[in-house]
């Protein structure tokens, strides 16, 4: 089998725990595997990193950061090898320029273009245990590009795509994917099998297990995931397509998972002319910079004019700000608003297409703990809520009972 | 003009010192130059990732190395790319591959095979300081090769010849070259020129002031140098061309400077058999491990056998005990020895081709002080003895005196 395993930063934080992720990357090859690793900067490099450059500027150009943070991957990648080679195992490191990761020049957010495989396949026919550097890679002009946080995710869906693996194995510093963050709700369980789809919107409903780049991706290639811990040998969940899932009585459930996220801006542009373009105005603008626009809003008009809201990241702040500031005076609107005290949360289940009322459950629920509704976003399979961030973590226990996910 | 700087790592180590380098670097940009920087990894940040990689393994593949440490050169160049642009001015970082630094396969003491220098130029007149990292480059397959300790000054050194630049200023924590270590020897000064040739021997002979190999480059293109301050802007020393010198005056002085090294090993091979191809055998093998032999000496042959010693850098004490013991088993010698409480003390002066009685004058002083000589090499500009480690900086400034440098 060729077998692609990623590695967090917690997961390789230190000596220690690097020695047992080189333990049980060895386990692996052992059993007569080929075994690419993919890796994300130790622990808290990235961090460090980021706080050192602080010292020296307040507006870091994207180009250069990327320069900066490419070498938290880099001192992992090194160290994992010789770890192994300390063990007595063969192995190499790569760089992504050098794993043939070509992306495509956006510095700090880059997209995966391509990827190589040449190099990765020659050592691994050399019996080398393959270790690349996640999160980066190189344009056509030899830039250095970063994926952007979380980016190690989808660099391991990459390299197991163009390796034709038989199976991305992403170690995180939890079980698996749980029906509700467990420090939140005590009654939460381990899903040994979800969707594509659905670990998508949990993904991107900030259940932060898989970033959700790395899940559209394995989806349209019909990649299998294995999310698991690198701190214990229990099996965690396979991610994978729908149809090919046994888990019969879930999908009874109407709603698999609870999801939340903090990480919410909420921004509201007020008084924007009620004319054709505005819209594609606005979110064109906030596309050419690269924020991720999460939910949109648009409320009626009133006197030709009307309110829009949406959400986003909240490290977007400043440049949303920006840019807000600039489409107010540009279309003329009235005014702005950024908020940060708002948070999300979601229900999702594949089960609920053939499940009506889900929607106004949730609504009963989130009334009855006197949580209000900010905004509210729905898909084929999954219903968002934003809500006061204070309110969150209750919301979660409550719609986890409230939709019998408690075990 | 054209002018390289490069920083060293003490320069950089911190917020604080970039920013200074930063405003030293904007000062000859101001002035209408075109400015190339090479600087090294900040402060300890070399040691600290060594120190790293031994957490997880004593025996570290030297390509897993290079990955590693090339790592804390690309960390200063995004930190002093970012300080500038901080400051208003135009500045990007290169790596040693995106500078195109093409070096010749050796993991952690490579050498620079040729600077494709099309990127420099072309962001130096984009109106960019240009910002590369120092001691890297990449080798025909893409792989990562570091020039070895101190090779930033290589780097700067071939950039400034590849620029074709006026000048190329080399940064230091002291003014410049002086007479000797004025740690060691209170009446020592700084020399306002040296000689290419002087600057190779004190460099070789452990004035650790420049690398050895970037004054033998600068001496084959005849570029100029300057060693300077860091931390003031006095003139330093400029090394350049005998002929172009215009000290007659210290041109008289038999000895220009004395230096000491205390990075000293000295291996002895007893009872090497006395016939053809045995020292051309026993030093082939330590070439090819790329050890770097000083001096070497061979004893008079006695009944067919003779003794055979060498000094070589402390740091290669492992490699050398393994290389020793096959030799000795291959040979066969009788045994071998190896010492590193020796050090080394040299007076260097091109004048002491036309003044005799130099060496004499120096194992004179030595013997005035009770210093037993181990080894003596010569060349026509440097006498060098081996003493004990205990005596060497007694031995220093008595030299300093005996040959008129007290000031």
């Amino acid at each position: 089998m060729i077998v692609v395993k990623k590695f967090g930063g917690s997961s390789v934080g230190d000596a220690e725990r690097m020695k047992r992720v080189a333990r049980r990357i060895a386990e692996t090859y052992d059993k007569g595997n080929q075994v690419a690793v993919v890796v994300s900067a130790m622990g808290d490099t990235t961090d460090d990193l980021i706080a050192l450059s602080k010292q020296v500027t307040s507006n870091p150009s994207a180009r250069e950061m990327d320069m900066l943070l490419s070498t938290g991957e880099q001192v992992s990648i090194a160290m994992l090898a010789m770890t192994l080679a300390e063990m007595g195992y063969k192995a190499i490191s790569l760089t992504g320029a050098q794993a043939g990761y070509h992306t495509d020049g956006t510095y700090s957010k880059s997209k995966i273009v391509s990827i190589d495989n040449s190099r990765v396949k020659q050592e691994l026919d050399n019996g080398n245990i393959v270790i690349v550097a996640g999160f980066q890679g190189i344009d056509e002009s030899g830039e250095i590009n970063t994926l952007g946080r979380g980016g190690s995710d989808t660099s391991a869906v990459a390299l197991a795509i163009a390796l034709n693996a038989d199976v991305c194995e992403i170690y995180t510093d939890v079980d698996g994917v749980y029906t509700a963050d467990p420090r939140v709700v005590e009654k939460a369980w381990k899903m040994p099998e979800v969707s594509y789809d659905e670990m998508l919107e949990m993904a991107a409903m900030g259940a932060l297990v898989l970033q959700p780049r790395s899940v559209e991706l394995a989806k349209m290639y019909g990649l299998k995931l294995h999310v698991r811990s690198s701190f214990n040998h229990n099996e965690g969940t396979i991610v994978k397509e729908e149809a090919l899932m046994n888990n019969d009585l879930e999908k009874d459930l109407m709603v698999c998972g609870v999801a939340h996220d903090m990480n919410v801006l909420k921004a509201t542009i007020f008084g924007v002319p009620d004319k054709p373009g505005v819209a594609s105005s606005i979110f064109g603008k906030l596309a050419d910079e690269k924020v991720n626009v999460d939910m949109i809003i648009q409320s009626g008009s009133r006197d030709a004019k009307q309110d829009i809201s949406f959400t986003c990241g909240r490290d977007e702040l400043n440049k949303v700000d920006r840019i807000l500031k600039e489409v107010v005076a540009d279309l003329p609107a009235d005014n702005y608003t950024l908020v940060d005290n708002f948070a999300k949360v979601s229900v999702v289940g594949a089960g609920m297409i053939s499940h009506p009322g889900v929607a106004a459950t949730m609504f009963k629920t989130l009334s009855d703990i006197n949580a209000n509704i900010g905004m509210i976003a729905t898909s084929e399979i999954k219903i968002s809520c934003i809500v006061d961030e204070a309110k969150v973590k209750e919301a979660v226990v409550a719609l986890h009972t409230a939709f019998g996910l408690d075990r």
